[in-house]
């Protein structure tokens, strides 16, 4: 199994730890310190010796930050975590904030004293983030102390060694182009935006330049480590060697000159040193490289990482690999609502749903020669109330059974070396009500609004996130969501920079893949939410009209349950996508598959016919 | 009449002026210099004292910056104006370059030698502008100048004088609210941004903030002027007292201290003397503020005109006096669109179209004793290919007789003490073509799909854009403007920051009046757009829903023209739309008009019925 079902925090823990934290604070002259839960890469997943929040406080989610002063320490958490993190912590020691409506930035005005001394890790921190905080503690006369060393680290005896697991090449019939191919075309973006270097910290962007996969943290098949890449083609990887076959050294060794991580501060030093103009991400790079430019007289060029839209936009091998993942994937999923709908009402449970699935995906992945390698993250199974939880974990304190007259909703996917997968389907445990059945085809309508659409070349996110909610409006519902993130080729699962979401401001292009999830969520009863991964289709021109026009092709395969519809509130249009998507699912999952799941698939991909 | 439909331009007045302000910038060491259309309060209208732009160059475009050099000149322009400006100025004189995709700040990087020294006029450019081209002057090594007098204003020697009109009090029957309550609002605002002052430059503001019209530019009732807002309630208002009776001026005095204008500066610089920290609007405010800020020691505080939200979300009082204006404004569009169908094709045109329009509004005004006091923006009356022009105005030189088998598009507005008007209809002289039908109709369900959309708090105007985009998007057609603009109330007819449009990053805020007009445009054969104002309501609870939504009442009232809608286009819940609004005109138009016109609005205003 690629996920466990065991709470993995302990309150308890917190309390020596603190004071420890507390002690080194106060012998070095500090007033406080920053912990939040990002590392130097700023990714998604951090590796165990990074957890640094987690071992301080508990708290396990995967945003946040806490502030641990000398009398009382806060815990900053977004919505999401509210509720986690007084369930993971210790509330005798913490209080709780919440980072987006009252961040640190905004507290420290309010309840620090002028004076008081602040530290803060450089590397844990962006250049962004490092500007608001600074321009905050100005402004409340604090000070804002980055520091060498960080003082997590300075206490925590056992802390883990970064992770060392092989680094494998990404074939190129899923990578699609030759990475020393990719690595030109970026250092000649880097020379148009006026810099000599960028610094990539991103280990996605880096996977991705030097079609490289590894395996350091949880599920994304990332080798954690760091490039600085010239515009002149003298490029620099930093990744321990010990991760290296002596294969896949010599293949690095044609594209960059590799060095130990312990020699990347000496290099970005040494270039600044030189005068290089440094191009670096703000919302990606740490202070630290900052303070390294222009401590030593280079000059730093504020740009988005050079790889984030290249890597975006999947070229045609990447997609064909996408297409066959999401064929197996749809297999496996068939399978699975073939397993759950053999289970009477109360017949099974969260964890065993998610144990079925990910062994459904394992056999499917071995049919196709393409075995699984991780599942993308961590599946959200959520039988009744637990499916209104947008974020939840199913642990074995909080496992229910799929009880009569409930939804079950399964947010789930697969890393396979062809593509990377993420797929929800909601399904009614026993009868539906009719309410239920209302709010799901009003989330199904957003869900196939999107799949139609028609957009021209520079929309963006932004401009399309509202079209998957009108129905819900008018019915005076929403959800507190975004309607889609990005989604890696065997990478990330949740890429950015494009979205579908207010925040989306990255125009759509071409072979960018992206998820189409609306939901609706009833606290405390139920839960709803429809996926699909599709991808940006070329602009066409369309019979008739003057602009071509993009659109969206739908890679996920699987179908979605009838008893749920309510045919009559979906517009011709709505259902005629509906029937034809479910006449591809059977023709494409259909040979996949065979005996019992074949037979229920036919009937589950058979037109819709109106109620009577 | 309001309007006239003269050619304004004579481009070979420019030869005698550019060779005067050329040696006057030899005579001052200077290479170049800018001139932008825009005066120191950055409106849409400027009065005849500052229309350098048009003075020098012939070009009379609403938007557009020349930079004058010793050998070449080159004028800037957007999409609207290409042709334009080709039009009115002489190619032996100018070449003309595109003000979005490669504006003066790009501009000069790729044209101008390091060293070059070019001069600007610091009140007719923006802090924000003012930002971005020292940037790009920087870059390329050129001087940025800002002088002391306007070198257009030296060499004009028959340049007219500042307007001086009379400014007369909006009554509290349609403003609603006290000046004293709304400039007590304002001082609390200013305070809470954390600044002592802040400066009014837009009219609009200070006639919002002081309740008070005037007659100084063309189709807004504003009267030119400053204010310097206090947080500690000491206002000074710098309007030239000549515009005041002496009840006007007792009222102001009340409010604030009166100055004449040429005091402003001193009055800036000593505040900024005393320390004070003062809310300039970057997109608003002048340079030459900031500098007399900065230059005397104060603090520029970079924050939004506070009145600008407040003005925009209209209280009880405007929204009944605009919907007053509508149902006179219908009226008269209902006499007008009837006056058209007596007229047999090719029995009248687009001059004789704006002089019938323009009467029934003023008789529609005299009926219902509130006069038509301007019309709020040059009548766009385009039959034909002319339709196709976006912002185009007729002349002797265009005029056009509105043929068979044509679309005329006829997009004007009124100003009434209670309201400001803004109104489009598109109509077929004879019968029109299939696919004028079908794009009429697609362009219809835009106007349809916002007027019934719901939407929950915070939605913002780039939201919801593509709403009105998505049928024509399918079509493989667009329209190259926004969907909305704000509207003022008896104030501009193109008020920020609120509109419907890809920027559009202002939230809606119940009041708000917006214009909702899709279009489609096929260059060189006809135009099409259809317009109707509508303003936020409040936040509902909707039957059976969670969360109160937001949606749109109508204000404007006059029938879409029956002929050109193809009703198996339309959703089922679209039709009921039309039908109802249909219904609402004939209730509220109705009783204000009788005899022929009556009888025309009846059958115009049937329900729709499927085609046979």
């Amino acid at each position: 199994m690629f996920q466990s079902f065991d709470s993995t925090s302990d309150p308890s823990l917190a309390s020596p730890r603190i004071a420890a934290l507390r002690a080194w604070l106060a012998a070095n002259g500090l007033d406080g310190f920053f912990v939040p839960r990002a590392d130097e890469h700023q990714g998604e997943y951090v590796p165990a010796r990074a957890a640094r929040l987690k071992w301080l406080t508990g708290f396990s989610g995967s945003a946040g930050v806490a502030l641990v002063l000398a009398d009382r320490a806060v815990i900053f958490v977004d919505g999401r975590y509210t509720l986690q993190v007084r369930q993971e912590t210790d509330p005798a020691i913490f209080t709780y904030d919440n980072l987006v409506e009252n961040p640190p930035s905004v507290w420290i005005g309010d309840n620090l004293e002028s004076g008081t001394r602040l530290g803060f890790d450089p590397w844990l921190h962006t250049t962004g983030e490092t500007d608001t905080l600074k321009k905050a503690a100005k402004k409340a006369g604090v000070d804002l102390v980055p520091l060498d060393r960080n003082p997590v680290d300075a206490v925590w005896e056992d802390q883990p060694a970064p992770p060392v697991t092989p680094v494998e090449l990404h074939p190129l019939a899923f990578a699609g182009e030759l990475a020393r191919d990719k690595l030109a075309r970026l250092a000649a973006a880097i020379e148009a935006e006026g810099a000599t270097h960028a610094v990539l910290t991103d280990p996605s962007s880096i996977a991705w330049a030097f079609n490289i996969r590894g395996n350091d943290v949880p599920h994304t098949p990332l080798a954690l480590g760091f490039a600085i890449l010239a515009a002149d083609g003298s490029h620099l990887l930093f990744m321990d060697k010990a991760k290296f076959s002596r294969e896949v050294e010599a293949y690095l060794t044609q594209l960059a000159e590799p060095h130990q991580p312990d020699e990347f501060e000496a290099a970005v030093a040494a270039l600044a040193r030189k005068g290089a103009r440094i191009a670096l991400d703000p919302v990606l790079a740490a202070e630290k490289l900052r303070m390294l430019v222009e401590d030593n007289g280079g000059t730093v060029v504020s740009a988005p990482d050079p790889a984030r839209i290249p890597r975006a936009a999947k070229n045609k091998a990447e997609l064909d690999g996408s297409r066959a993942a999401h064929r197996r994937d749809g297999a496996a999923v068939a399978a699975m609502l073939c397993w759950l709908d053999r289970h009477r009402p109360g017949g099974t449970d969260e964890i065993r749903a998610v144990e079925a699935l990910e062994d459904f995906r394992r056999r499917a992945g071995e049919e196709t020669q393409m075995p699984l390698r991780d599942v993308s993250f961590e599946t959200i199974s959520g039988s009744g109330p637990n499916g209104a939880v947008i974020h939840y974990r199913v642990s074995r304190a909080t496992n229910r059974k799929l009880g009569d007259g409930e939804l079950f909703l399964l947010d789930s996917g697969a890393q396979y070396q062809d593509g990377t997968t993420d797929i929800t389907r909601t399904i009614p445990i026993g009868k539906p009500s009719g309410e239920m059945r209302q709010r799901y085809t009003l989330v199904l309508k957003g869900l196939i609004d999107i799949s139609i659409l028609r957009f021209p070349a520079g929309t963006r996110g932004s401009d399309i996130d509202a079209l998957a909610r009108v129905a819900l409006w008018r019915h005076g519902l929403d959800y507190a969501h975004g309607t889609g993130h990005g989604v890696g080729s065997y990478l990330a699962v949740h890429e950015g920079p494009q979205r579908i979401a207010k925040t989306g401001m990255e125009r759509l292009r071409e072979g960018m893949i992206l998820s189409n999830e609306p939901g609706y969520y009833k606290e405390g009863h139920y839960g709803i939410r429809v996926e699909n991964l599709i991808v940006v289709t070329p602009a066409e021109p369309i019979d008739g009209g003057e602009i071509a026009m993009h659109g969206f092709e739908t890679l996920t395969l699987a179908p979605f349950d009838r008893r749920m519809i309510v045919p009559e509130l979906l517009l011709p249009e709505e259902r005629d996508w509906l029937d034809a998507y479910h006449a591809r699912v059977l023709a494409e999952i259909g040979p996949m598959v065979d005996g019992e799941v074949l037979k229920w698939l036919e009937k589950a991909c058979a037109p819709l016919t109106p109620e009577a």
